[in-house]
C-alpha cells in the first residue's frame, strides 16, 4: 500500500492534469518519498544538482540522489532509486554529468513523459534539458494544499517535533542566566532539542535579548551578554526527521516591570483566545483578525503574520494573514504567534503549535509561557 | 577600486569568452559580491529562487535577493541591488513572480546580454527563461581556479575561520567526558565556535565516538553516550562570515592502548610530513601520494582524499587526490587529513588548515593534536 503522503502527492499531480511531478524542494521530497536531505550546510560540493523525485499520477515514483545522501535514501519508499557518484577520491568525478545521466536513466526506467509538473522555485535548467521538460506545469500550490492536513503518520511526527520545541523552551527557562551570551544559551537549548531528537537538527527562528533587539522581533543569536532584567525572545523551530516543530517563548530575566507585564498579558490573552476560537470552518483571516483586534485593544500591533501552518516545511499553507480566506480543517497543525512590541520596553511574542481537531483544537505538545525567569 | 575577488571573478568570466556570469551558488556569490546568504535552514519559503549575482567581464555587477536577505545584502559591494518582496503578511506575495521580475529588471538596468556563463549545478530554468539564457557556458571550473589562491582580505578571513575551528577543538578537549552524549559535547563545541565568531555558524564535519563509529570515519553526532576509553573523532568545519574553517582532532577518552597509539602516531607522522613537503610547485597528487605511502608503511589506509582546499566553499579546488596534477601555489589554504582506521580499534583522522607560503607552508591557526583526554 502506498504511503498516504505519496498517494496525496499523486492525487495532486492528477488534479492539475499532469502525468508526472518532478520534485526539487527538499521538503516536497521528504513528504512524497521519505528521503530527508540534510540541509544544514547548503548544497553539497559533491552533488551535481538538487536531489530530485518523480511521482506519477498513479503513485509510481523514483528518486535521484548523490552518493553523499545514500544513507538518507535508505529510508525512502521510492520504487526506483538511482544514487549517482558525486564524491570520489581515486578518480575525477563529474557530479553534474552524473546527475544528468541519472535523470536520463530514470526517465527511461520509469517512462517519464507526457505533461510534467514542476516546482519553479527550485527547478533547474539542467533538469529541464535532461528530461526534455521545456514546458512544465507549476504544481507548487496543489502540493501545498494536499499537505495542509496531516496524515496519521505525520501527526506522530509533528507531535514529536512539537515536543522537541517544548524541550528547547524548558532549556531556555533553565539556562538563561545573566552573564551568559545569547549564543551560550542558544547552544544549551539546541543541545536539549538535539538530544531529544537523537540527531543534529536544523533550527530556524530567533533568539534575542535586551530592549532594542526584542522590540525588533527577529534575528539569530549573537554574542551579546544577557543582563539582569533583560527581556528575551526564544523562537525555536527544530527540524526533526524532516518535520519542523516551532514555538516562541518570551520572558524577563528577573522581575518584570508593569510595562512588560502588559505586553506579556496582551500576547498571552490573544494566544488563549486563539485556542478558544480555532476549529474546523473558521477562516485563517478570521483568526488573524481576532488576534489583531485582541492585541490592538491593548494598544499594540505586530508587523508579521499571526501564524502559519507547519510540516515538512517550516512555513506551509494556509498562513494566518488578513488575506487568507481558507477555512481551517481537522488535521491541520498551525503555529499561532501574536505579539506586542514597544521600543521603550521590548518585545513579547508567544507562539505554540496547535492541532486542529474535529471540534476545536489542542496544543500539539504541553507548553507553558512564563513572564519571568529567576535570575 | 574593485574588491580583488570581484576582479578575479571578472577575469575568469573574460577568460572563457563570456560577457556576463550568472552566479547561483551561495559560495560564488559570497566570493564575488560579499553577500553572505544564511544557509542553515535551507532555501527560505519566502524566496522565489536562489539569490543571484551577475558579473560582467569588466567587473560591473548586480545582485537579486529576497527581502528576507536584505540585512545580508547591506554588506555586498554590488553596483546594483534589487531586493524583491518574498515575505509579506498583509497581502499575498508572489515570490517566484517577483524573483523573475527582479531578474528582468536587472537585465535591463545592467544591459545583461551576449555570451552568458552559468553554474549548471544550481542554474534554474526560471532564471534561464527570464534572461533568454537557453545557451550558457559552464564557468564552474574557471571560477574554481580563480579562487584557489586567497586574496589579502581572504587570508584574514581564513585565519579567523581557522581560529574558530581551533576554539572548537579546545572545547572538544575540555568538554568530552564519560556520561555525556555526542550531541552534548558537540553543542559545547559549537557554542565555543559561535561565541568566537559572534554569530550562528553552519557547521559541517563529523562527530563520532566508540570503536565502530570512529572506524567508519564519517557521520554527524547522535545521542550515543560517550564511555571511558572510547576513541573520538571531532571533525569541525564552521562557516564564519561566509568563509569555512576546518580541522579534525582524534583522541581517546582515558588511556590509549598500544593499538590506538599506533593509529594516532601513523596519522600524526603523515600530517607532520605534509608540513615538511608542502610548498609552491609540489603537485597535489604528490602530496597525496606521500601521505598514503606514509600511512601505508604502518599497514593502514584511508578511503578518502588526503585533503582539499577551502574558502567560501568548504571543499575547493585543488583537492589532494591521486589524480590531481595541479601544483600548489602561494596563498592556497589546504586541509590535510591523513587517517588510519582499524575496525578492531577505531579510527584516527588528524587534520589542519595549512596556508601555502612563498617557500613552504604554515598552519593557519595554532593547533595541537592530543592522543588522549583525561577522563
Amino acid at each position: 500500500m502506498l504511503d498516504e503522503r505519496l498517494q496525496r502527492t499523486a492525487e495532486a499531480v492528477k488534479s492539475v492534469g499532469c502525468d508526472w511531478a518532478i520534485l526539487t524542494n527538499f521538503d516536497s521530497i521528504c513528504y512524497a518519498l521519505g528521503h530527508v536531505s540534510p540541509i544544514e550546510t547548503g548544497l553539497s560540493p559533491f552533488a551535481g544538482g538538487p536531489t530530485t523525485a518523480f511521482v506519477r499520477a498513479d503513485g509510481a515514483c523514483g528518486l535521484v540522489a548523490p552518493n553523499v545522501e545514500s544513507a538518507a535514501s535508505q529510508a525512502s519508499w521510492a520504487d526506483e532509486k538511482i544514487i549517482y557518484e558525486g564524491f570520489a577520491y581515486d578518480h575525477r568525478a563529474d557530479p553534474v554529468g552524473n546527475y544528468a545521466a541519472a535523470l536520463t536513466e530514470l526517465k527511461v526506467r520509469l517512462g517519464i513523459g507526457g505533461v510534467l509538473g514542476a516546482e519553479p522555485e527550485t527547478f533547474q535548467a539542467r533538469l529541464a534539458a535532461s528530461l526534455g521538460a521545456e514546458q512544465t506545469v507549476d504544481i507548487t500550490e496543489p502540493l501545498q494544499r494536499a499537505r495542509a492536513t496531516k496524515t496519521a503518520k505525520e501527526k506522530e511526527l509533528m507531535r514529536r517535533s512539537a515536543m522537541a520545541a517544548a524541550k528547547g523552551q524548558e532549556a531556555f527557562y533553565e539556562q538563561a542566566r545573566p552573564g551568559r551570551t545569547e549564543l551560550d544559551i542558544f547552544a544549551e537549548i539546541r543541545a536539549a532539542m538535539e538530544n531529544f531528537a537523537g540527531e543534529r537538527t536544523a533550527v530556524a527562528g530567533d533568539f534575542l535579548s535586551g530592549k532594542a533587539r526584542t522590540a525588533g522581533g527577529v534575528g539569530w543569536p549573537i554574542s551579546r551578554m544577557v543582563n539582569l532584567n533583560d527581556p528575551l525572545i526564544s523562537d525555536l523551530a527544530p527540524r526533526v526527521s524532516g518535520y519542523w516543530g516551532d514555538s516562541c517563548a518570551s520572558s524577563v530575566l528577573g522581575e518584570p516591570g508593569d510595562g512588560y507585564r502588559k505586553l506579556f498579558n496582551t500576547a498571552k490573552r490573544a494566544l488563549e483566545h486563539a485556542l478558544e476560537i480555532m476549529r474546523p470552518g473558521i477562516t485563517a483571516a478570521d483568526v488573524d483578525g481576532e488576534l489583531r483586534r485582541s492585541v490592538g485593544a491593548a494598544g499594540y500591533s505586530y508587523p508579521h503574520h499571526s501564524g502559519h501552518s507547519i510540516g515538512a516545511s517550516v512555513h506551509e499553507w494556509p498562513r494566518l494573514t488578513p488575506y487568507e480566506r481558507a477555512p481551517l480543517q481537522e488535521g491541520m497543525f498551525i503555529m499561532v504567534e501574536p505579539a506586542a512590541y514597544d521600543p521603550n520596553i521590548g518585545g513579547v511574542r508567544l507562539e505554540w503549535m496547535i492541532e486542529i481537531t474535529a471540534t476545536g483544537c489542542r496544543p500539539a505538545a504541553p507548553f507553558e509561557h512564563r513572564a519571568s525567569i529567576a535570575a
